[in-house]
């Protein structure tokens, strides 16, 4: 299996579409979905990460989602493991290489300890049963663990394996700019895009998150590639205020498949419990926000 | 599958064992605890829980712990369920039912939601895939969630299928004793018994946790039925002081396994990563604990 | 002392600026701040907030601080508490009576307790004790309390002494909506601006937070009144970026304040511990992002 | 001033009585109380702590609190602070030594920065500012800041101005293991004794912390120094349910306090908004705890 860095770009996180119905897996709407990423020149997927609910499927269900992904866009793929403990991610990396095969360009870990002998040791442990390349996500918010950017570039620089991190301790342009400068392994940005501009100044390879237009998170990274700060700035300004509404807290996955279903992306917005539904009261204002995205030139 | 409240007494919640040299199962040492559990006289038996290591186990391994408790004592058997969502949950149940078969008095799963009538809903959604009675397990500091002991006595209350709640939100005598005068359902506290008299007096059921010396929740709650508070304050004083010691944040499931081993009931006491192992520095002082409540008489 | 609702518009967060050589109040830095504020025309001012490091100054410098204030520009003037108890918080209040006079438009306090009733009964107190207008600040990452929106609107339409309500739990939005479509005290968004558009939308009266280009947050409320969202969102576009940058957490202060020392507005930028500093590596982005904000027509 | 190290032994952390009707400071009742802590014989006594709820105190009233505590026995006194910056701290610190003068035994500063060479700094800001000893309380639940125990004993060795640490940083046991390892500066239990054995057995110069029976907490020490564990075991096993029982999270505080009136030590049992009151479901058990403390036999 490859361990390769991660290629530069945006990584889409894709979403787990539900039947209204039932909240049923809708393996159409996801097929759609990705054909959308596909179509839009993403660098590579991301599935079953937090914002794709993977903690939310059965075992059953998580490759259904794979099998359809592979199917539906030739392009490489990173597969989130649930779990924080060796024995677990190891049945979820089996399970997506499994269903992937040769285009699982890496799975994707929590840190899931501040100790950085430990961390070194349970990804060589990962490794070593599963042969996957691994993306390290910094997300203390789900994984409550934190652990300092230095001690995160210390750890990637020990395991051969790494193929990549995701950075999603805020603040996360200090954060990224540690760990650039200490370690060539890439690291993308995450959060909602929130934070881009400042993630590829401070390093960053691209992104790696969900976002209604991933339209924008491209056109964001390739004219910061082409141009530098001002080229993306103007290339993200319009996306910017639909960015921050997606980035609410807790109802942020809802907002953002009720966007892809307003855009036709999806047909059914519907999150699982837990998570929260989109409240009422923003309704109108979704609508404002995507019609500014598309009536703005770019 | 039985839906009958579980019957009052103490449930043991059994730690899972590994060997030391590889972290694997220890499948032996698992069989001698639960003989252990037996020999002493408790109602039942809660495995794959939080003090269980649940979450850090492999599907085929979860399978294994509970084929091997089922083999090793003819007791009831409440499972627990690591995730937080229906359908992993359910996955999770099936497996257990398939396992433990007739013995399973209970399927544990977490509170995950502070909205009452989601809870509801998700609770009559698990039952309903499986047929199991519902140990609702109430554990912000596991879950992250935060329910009113008000809120969560009202739910018990509408779905049929629960069989016992485990309160640990402290504090857990005024919340027991909001439970136990709000429904009928059995209460049993946790927590490492810190707050046993407490609970008892507050209408608790029972004990539902784990200790190095589960004949003293046992001897406590024996105690309470027969002679009430004086009785049972006599009867666990000399357990209290290793009870603290073992409920020392972070650490206290290494604890409580290294007091196992001490007194030969597994072979090794290792945790599985991301757990803490104990601090040499509680070397001694454990030692001396463990002398203490075996010098004492009762 | 008046109880009147605040006036809707901009209520600028002043920043407490420093003297780098010692720490010591920068009294000549805030009174060209504040003449900045009166300036460009905000509705008033709020002094001693949380980014006014009001817990970290002396009782005499607070004192200082508000003289200073009140010297530098006829605007009402709200002023925070930093205590959460009813004792300490009207010792404050009337040390800001005292140096504001008449133009105190009311004393912010925290919500401290999730407890409706008991909320009302300190409101009620601390406006009996002192007479003061009372801005209610729920800002559950400072305060560690986390109250419902429907709550919080059933607690402010009960104390008549209730002049605004600062809104800081996140999401904002829907918390807004909530509490405007319950009550007719205004709300004001905070939290550096991030979702002032969705927080107008959802019925705020204005802004009361902190940024390096209060110009903006003024443009961008001045323009929903006259041209609703779109001319709203044109408004805030170009400040957007900078607003994102500033928003980082823990160290958002450190970057405000280096902002006002970049734009000339105060002469040093430290900020006292423990607050961070702007880390190093943000150093050349805080540039292009003032550069941009100047450069871009609005 | 006087730096010198704490003496071993005692410190009694006194709660703050209120009237009943007013919830104004009772300080005939604090009297009373002080008076019993030095007939048992404290070795000092540490006042304006959080279960002093000094945060809930004016100014003046903290300074009523103080002088009646040093004219109602001849006893060494620590103060705490309650701010965690060093401008509104040495104001709190200049107050105690105002009031207290050369009885002054320590002032207690929480550590407010995870960073040693910023608390280094904070320390000796505040030293130099003061004159005082400072006693160093370590207690993330309240100041939201983990240090490990290793940088923390660097940083006290490092400041001559040190004269004890307050651990309560959970788990305490292996903590002031390590701190008292690598310092000779003494270090004290608190958290209300639920590890005090342990935490002498780590090495603990005593206990600081409040407690209905002081008593207990002293019959504990002084055994452990006559008779090393088994002694001080056999001494504090009368006490140890009522210490569980009062180190209930939240309501801990209102239940220490009605402990007290019953045993006649204060007259009202009124904690200050927003603290939370004893459930009255717990009545009954706290007669009970009160009964069999007083009825076993050393």
């Amino acid at each position: 299996m490859a361990t390769d860095p991660l290629a530069p770009g945006v990584w889409g996180v894709v979403a787990t579409p539900f039947t209204e119905s039932e909240g049923d897996l809708d393996l159409g709407s996801l097929s759609k979905l990705v054909a959308h990423y596909r179509r839009i020149g993403v660098t590579g997927l991301t599935v079953l990460g937090v914002f794709g609910e993977a903690a939310r499927l059965s075992t059953a269900e998580k490759r259904a989602v794979l099998e359809v992904v592979v199917d539906s866009a030739d392009l490489p793929v990173v597969v989130g493991a649930s779990s924080t403990s060796s024995a677990p991610v190891i049945e979820e990396i089996e399970l997506a290489a499994d269903a992937v095969g040769d285009r699982l360009a890496g799975a994707m870990v929590q840190v899931n300890t501040a100790d950085p002998d430990a961390l070194v040791h349970q990804l060589r442990v990962v490794h070593a049963a599963t042969g996957a390349g691994l993306v390290v996500q910094d997300y203390p918010l789900v994984s409550g663990v934190s652990i300092s950017a230095a001690d995160l570039a210390a750890v990637v620089e020990q395991v051969e394996s790494v193929v990549a991190v995701k950075a999603e301790a805020p603040p996360t342009p200090p954060a990224i700019a540690t760990l650039t400068s200490r370690s060539a392994i890439p690291v993308f940005g995450g959060l909602g895009g929130v934070g881009l501009l400042d993630e590829l100044a401070a390093g960053a390879s691209g992104a790696m998150t969900g976002f209604s237009f991933p339209e924008g998170l491209k056109a964001c990274v390739d004219a910061w590639w082409e141009g530098g700060y001002q080229a993306a700035l103007e290339a993200y300004l319009r996306y910017l205020p639909l960015v921050n509404f997606e980035a609410q807290a807790r109802i942020g996955l809802a907002i953002r498949k009720e966007a892809l279903r307003r855009r036709g992306l999806i047909t059914d917005s519907g999150v699982r419990a837990p998570a929260a539904s989109m409240p009422e009261t923003l309704d109108k204002q979704l609508d404002r926000h995507l019609a500014a995205v598309e009536n703005m030139e770019s």
